[in-house]
């Protein structure tokens, strides 16, 4: 039986986590610091709000220390990467470091820009709890192509959960790989639908010790939200509007009547 | 009958003078300078646009004198103070005095950032017409709790108007306290919310000299927007939509049927 | 029958065009790169994907070629000018020009300030192949007031596609003029929605060589989304969400059926 704890572990009932997780949010009101880039700003101000959680988004260097320190994680967004964000990224993650603060990072089109890709492998090495990318962006920070094997060699080698989304998300801490099927394609028409997605990441990781699962009942929460949302929308537009209502209603019941994982 | 203007003054009809006001600023159609945080952008202008007004946005140093002498009024937003806000806010609140435009301040977060509390200080002083605040940033600015004394206290000793939001709205110059008890839960769950609605009320000290009444009168409008807003929404997101449809809606009548005021 | 080829350009299937540019924008899938001002980041993008596109949206000079480079379009859009954008602009036009990338013009408010205006005409040097624009901001630009006579002199003088909007968008090479009757007043309504317009047209000339005819046929498929877009709608929140799924929607035949052009 010494193997038991983490034969429990491998069959974390994850929809049950994510319920929990959400009323949690929604009581403790969990703060978030949100570096993130310019057009995903409001976003997920937005969806942090409609999970429950409290989002501040200041970029400027001189303040990022003191937001970083009172909030319960940080969300570090490559998107926009201008001057100020330049600055106030490292300082975010130096913060983060001292006071034990969860952080997640989101290498946004780091595939597109030389500069932004040596940025990132420069965030990488101050240790994200979790990092989640799309397949383009991990083959541009691992060097080569991502499957289920160099996820989990990868997220071995840096000591970090990553979070691999797509039409499967794939989420793996290097032992144990979940994989989510839940969400919708109109996701892929909203802007900052998976920056924004990234945020609840980090809220969870604020509230569960175990990153690999608080990446995971994130992912599900807003994949599920996705689906009840498109059934209420003619388009993206609509979506957008009844994605965080989905989201902002959401109950346990409906994690668990819709979760699709292995 | 020597006191009967201010008697008439302290009886004012306030719904009255806020569908007044909104049907002159849809047709006046009165210009806003807006240096506000970086996710306020996008819902402040919408908000202006929704009420009739319209808005100017740019945070760039160079451009802002010559942006805040053509409007009608200026608002200052302290809640994303990254370098060129920074610099560019003095700037604005210098050309607002040299022009007598009235300008209002938004101390957003102050409480949670050494440098924005000294900032806003600094704003302070340059003599905002109207101060826009909860009690968290209050207890910051005033280093006292919010209460009706304090915050008359307050806006006394520093000559400005005082509009503290929360459940309940107290707007004060010191001398006459006006309560609202108008708006919605899910205002609070929509990012910026506040931001947009205060500059509602820098177009409405473009266009009523008086301004106590001013800010008194455009949060009973967002407040009256908000409740009406509810009744159509499913939740947050779809309560930003009915949200502007509902101040782009919105008649004098209606005011005069939902205010509550004392 | 020498004049067959500019004659049967003169009487150019429009909607015909627009439509067939819009199914390849949602099978190419093109990308744009828009350096847009903050409060048109989100909806520029929004905008984009609903038609089909890929936004990228970096304003940090470091990283604007590689963006620029990997991208079929490029729109400049002036609104909010501040140092970042001031650096990364040249930058971006000096990369289309080396890789002959098309690229758009919008000089939003540059009557309201004159480091803005001469800015303006600084990127107007730099090749345009469209330059859209207001009455206000022509005659800015212009030195004179826009008529049909003194907008088909600029565009020649410029040697570029002038695409003036507004209740009928006029669109000319300095030859050829097109105009378009197609919109609806709420889109006035919306911030950014001109902004974001734009956009399409930079989508539009990656995809045709024709910059009159791609401007014009963008300018068409905004024009009647709008269209469609305000009978489902209450007010400008949900016309924005109405917007977008009318043009996620929006067919061929549907544009044939609605276009007013002459």
């Amino acid at each position: 039986m010494t193997s038991a704890p983490a034969s429990s572990r491998d069959t974390i009932d994850l929809p049950g986590l994510a319920g929990s997780l959400l009323e949690r949010l929604r009581t403790e009101r969990i703060r978030v610091h949100a570096i993130t880039n310019a057009a995903a700003q409001t976003f997920t101000a937005n969806l942090l709000l409609a999970a429950g959680g409290i989002p501040s988004l200041t970029v400027a260097p001189e303040e990022v220390p003191a937001f970083t320190s009172r909030s319960g994680a940080l969300l570090v967004n490559l998107g926009t990467l201008d001057r100020d964000r330049r600055e106030a990224i490292p300082q975010a993650i130096a913060t983060a470091r001292d006071h034990a603060t969860p952080w997640v990072l989101d290498p946004v089109f780091v595939e597109a820009s030389p500069p932004r890709l040596e940025f990132a492998r420069s965030c990488l090495a101050g240790g994200p709890c979790v990092l989640r990318c799309n397949a383009g962006e991990f083959a541009a920070l691992a060097g080569e192509d991502a499957t289920p094997g160099s996820v989990q060699a990868f997220a071995n080698s840096h000591a970090t959960v990553v979070a691999l989304t797509g039409a499967v998300d794939l989420i793996t801490d290097g032992t144990r790989l979940i994989r989510i099927e839940n969400g919708h394609p109109l996701m892929g028409y909203v802007t900052a639908m998976g920056c924004a997605g990234t945020a609840l990441v980090a809220a969870f990781t604020a509230l569960h010790d175990n990153p690999l699962e608080a990446a995971a009942a994130a992912l599900l929460v807003t994949g599920i939200a996705g689906e009840i949302a498109a059934r209420g929308a003619n388009g993206p537009g609509t979506f957008q509007t009844t994605f965080l209502d989905a989201l902002f209603n959401l109950s346990p019941a409906t994690l668990v009547a819709h979760g699709k994982i292995s």
